[in-house]
């Protein structure tokens, strides 16, 4: 099927006289989940993982994509002729390298330019050009052959009230325009869902577990757009429009009014995100400031009543996460469990607590073998049977009107092997170290990254990805400009300075293909510490809320400090969830939070 | 003093319509030491300290220094008139922001071209003329109010022998034009010291303890010029220089020369360092690569003889140094010993070293409360009595044929506080802690630096430098682009990846004003370990050996990794000095390299 598509997909280039044509995976707003209308990649090769991009020339079809999808896509490409690129391995081209290799003197280089940001579309052009060539954008193949695709998603989008934003939008744009005036821009182009959806304190559901509304905005120093399908509009959204100054525009119509700025007009935008189309269609004399968008870190930053709604989402995720593994330990191996069921069971777990929206992402229950694919999702085919031994990985989160969680255990089923023990422990040892930091502000996730990472490079060991990454308020539960990463990431226009309020995950893992995962994910926190002589020193407060295994713990391979984090981090767990569970979940925590 | 001389300059400003002055601390190569002929801004302010810049308007004196040097520069500042602006502290402005506030529109901004750097100078002149105004750069008014100047150095150089440079003038020339090949250059205009004199292998002595000729060289394709005073050379050199393809010019014509460069050619320098003099001269159409000198990183990774040198080189400077801690221990208390005295015993156990050449700096022995000086220097009227209590920090190093060394030891000299040794004991633990690395290529000092600055800032404690620096071999003790340190070097052009061969300091410390100080530090040389399929790892091997002060330690606040790690140093100190030491001295060091 994959072959039938691609010589498909040639077809339409000759039409063009298209000698490559690139298929990443991005809607018209670079989210980092699409939705089914915008999964042209996944279509064309068959590769299902959130990231990768197809780049077909008439000899060749490959496939980029990162650590986390290599195991998946190596088996999801096994039987096409599909080409497996794994980024970051050495002697592996990226992309561009590889367009300035294979693209013919002279040839074109095709792609959707609503799809591809201005920054690597720009890049694009910049390759063809220096060859002889040119670009063209206009057209969406995949759209051209793809007959049954999925509805362009147009759902009703809704108001998050005050008392769980914080902050009125009215106030938001307010800071925004001050943000603007201290860059000097006259207008500010805004293409980032989940920016647009902090903004304006809107929530919809246009991409599967991501609550945003697709839609565009334009701020000006007076007036605030909001370009959005009618279809995602009430009567009550219209009328909150009006009171919070913001003007209701047709979804289609930015690149017109994109292309209808005046000339001298200051235009501040990120050319990261922002994408190639509308880019491309701003007039010659119009100034672009390239910034990261000033809401990214605004809304990174949580308001104190963001915060004090966080931690109440975390206890209520806390229960049925505790609920979950109670079930897992007292079920397994007296009847049938599949991972499948098993996420299931945890789903209904979180669907009974109050204020549940969502999950937050697919969840991850990956049994043995199947955890050392990062973010494997189980699927009828797939779906294991859960045996009394080795670990159950279950990567899961919810998101609830007081915000999203994100949460990672590696839960024992019975019998461990020596290995997965002592695994286990550098893995808690790691996530143990990077939650007690210390540090002076002014540090990013770069600096800290390596008190998670040391305990496993000690033992010769890492894991293909960032230790953590910022999570969303009832939106992407990925986003920054915080992480924990000491690779830098290209293109990264924000040092990731760690500000007070700042929520970023603490998730080191350990991955043998082929055997078993390993991770353990909680929410950090960041606060303020003491402030000295030396600066203002900064901590975290961990806001997940369950228990980490210790029936895998091996106590005599931590240090005393390290046994004392987990048994204050076990005291604290218990004390949260206790008064909210049922007396035989309740003591069974107790044993599983004993100090060690 | 300063008053009159900055008055003087001042008169000298007024004949030249300049507004407001610059006098950095440089020679016109951008070394960190300068000899006493290039101490102009010494000499106005009376601030002896190793860096900062006074900017002189004809309202305000102001004198900038970084944290090594803001104890040094409140004493010899309090006196006159000129304020202290702390670098790096809340509130300061840099100097580019002061200029920029502070000098009037259209005014005048003078500075001597020849020790700015083109990159600091292009941005002094941008800001000026943004506020109507404009740079004078042709006048070294310090010069001209200077009446007693010490001459221009002008010292014999000589050649290091290929078994103390392990590769030929030669080779490391072809390699370099290799490089500029890379980069399509045409010509490179390379005036670091340090790098010159690697790259000919030729050393001489024109700034106190740092073993360099100053001099220019340009290389091109086929040519070698050396821009040098004909004082410096020897027939023997001449002659060597023949062999070698160097080409020798006199020092002055550099401008010239450059001036004269034909429009169309592609230069290779780094404006961090190049002068803004040279810089100014290219005409236009000659096309600037803007680069870190290749050279900077070719002579950080030491090559197979530098590493077997440098590791005899320290086998030595530890035997000097563990003399020495023996002779204070033993006399303490029974003889007049002093800050200067100390030192200079310290020097003649270095001399008594085959092969040594010079002291690598000037010592710092440090007594009590002079301790928290980062740089003290005793002199004749600060020079202290030492007393059986409290600490000595004495940090010092040797150059030899063989390299040079950089190493401080703090001494107890008799008894001390509980909070003297808790900080001893916090110290050496972010001393090994650092040193027990073990990392995946690719990581720079920046990711390892809260290695170190951890353990301290658990205890709300920092110290306001770097942990660590490059070594250069038989050159700047002070090299890069290898450091640990988290805070961004502004201008520092490369990312400083850690490559075997590199050999850095590893030097935290604690300093309380008014009280002690305390620092411990040796030297890693970085190593490739396994390589597996997380990629190459990397570790260090601790190069320095002598005695970290078991007095001053208090076992049970270290883990038991940590003391280990602090065993087996001690137990390799032991293996490698005892051999060359005296029975007393040896069996002295067996009890001070005891295991705890």
């Amino acid at each position: 099927m994959t072959a039938e598509r691609i010589e498909a997909l040639r077809e339409e280039m000759r039409k063009y006289s298209i000698d490559m044509y690139l298929v990443p995976t991005s809607d018209f707003h670079e989210s980092e989940y699409v939705g089914d209308y915008f999964k042209a990649r996944s279509y064309l090769t068959g590769f299902t993982g959130s990231a990768g991009t197809a780049v077909i020339t008439m000899e060749e079809a490959g496939l980029w994509t990162d650590g986390r999808y290599f195991i998946q896509a190596e088996q999801q490409l096994k039987e096409s002729s599909v080409v497996l690129r794994k980024m970051g391995e050495e002697g592996v081209p990226t992309i561009k390298e590889y367009v300035q290799e294979h693209l013919v003197k002279g040839g074109c280089l095709g792609f959707d330019g609503r799809v591809v940001n201005a920054s690597t579309g720009m890049a694009y052009k910049d390759i063809a050009e220096k060859k002889g060539g040119s670009v063209q954008t206009e057209h969406d193949l995949v759209g051209f052959i793809w007959k049954e695709r999925p509805a362009f998603p147009k759902h009703a989008a809704f108001i998050l009230d005050e008392i769980y934003a914080g902050v009125s939008a009215t106030e938001k744009q307010r800071k925004l325009r001050d943000k603007m005036a201290q860059k000097q821009a006259d207008i500010h182009i805004l293409t980032s869902l989940y920016d647009i959806a902090w903004l304006f304190n809107i929530r919809g559901s246009d991409i599967t577990h991501v609550p945003v509304v697709l839609s565009f905005a334009v701020i000006t120093t007076t007036e605030s757009l909001w370009f959005v399908h009618d279809e995602a509009l009430s009567q009550e959204l219209r009328a909150y429009c009006l009171l919070q100054g913001i003007t209701i525009k047709p979804y289609q119509e930015i690149y017109d009014y994109v292309g209808k700025i005046a000339a001298g007009n200051k235009v501040l935008l990120d050319p990261g995100i922002v994408n190639y189309q509308i880019y491309s269609s701003l007039k010659k004399g119009v100034e672009v400031l390239s910034s990261p968008n000033p809401t990214e870190r605004m809304k990174a930053v949580k308001n104190s009543t963001e915060i004090s709604n966080i931690r109440k989402a975390h206890l209520k995720d806390g229960v049925a996460v505790t609920k979950f593994i109670y079930w897992l330990k007292t079920h397994i191996g007296k009847e049938e469990v599949t991972e499948c069921s098993a996420a299931e069971y945890l789903e209904e777990c979180r669907r009974q607590q109050d204020l549940f929206v969502d999950l937050s992402f697919d969840t991850i229950s990956a049994y043995g073998a199947h955890g050392a694919m990062m973010h494997y999702v189980a699927t009828p085919e797939t779906d294991a049977a859960l045996k009394p031994e080795g670990f159950l990985l279950v990567d899961s989160g919810g998101h609830y009107l007081e915000g999203s969680t994100d949460i990672t255990r590696t839960i024992a089923l019975g019998e461990l092997s020596d290995q997965e023990k002592n695994h286990f422990t550098a893995v808690c040892r790691s996530n143990l170290n990077l939650a007690a930091a210390k540090f002076l502000y002014g540090c990013s996730g770069s600096h800290l990254d390596i008190l998670a990472r040391g305990p496993l490079w000690n033992l010769g060991l890492d894991y293909k990805c960032g230790t953590g990454h910022g999570v969303g308020y009832l939106l992407n539960v990925h986003e920054g400009p915080n992480s924990f990463r000491w690779r830098k990431t290209p293109g990264q226009s924000d040092e990731g300075i760690l500000e007070a309020g700042m929520v970023t995950t603490d998730e080191p893992g350990i991955y043998l293909e082929g055997n078993y995962g390993i991770r353990i994910e909680n929410e950090l926190l960041c606060k303020k510490a003491d402030k000295n002589e030396y600066g203002q020193f900064m901590e975290f407060e961990i806001i997940t809320y369950a228990p980490i295994d210790l029936d895998a713990i091996l106590p005599e391979q931590m240090t005393l400090f390290e046994r004392r984090l987990l048994n204050e981090y076990h005291h604290m767990v218990y004390e949260k969830l206790a008064p909210c569970l049922e007396p035989e979940v309740r003591d069974w925590l107790k044993e599983y939070t004993r100090e060690i």
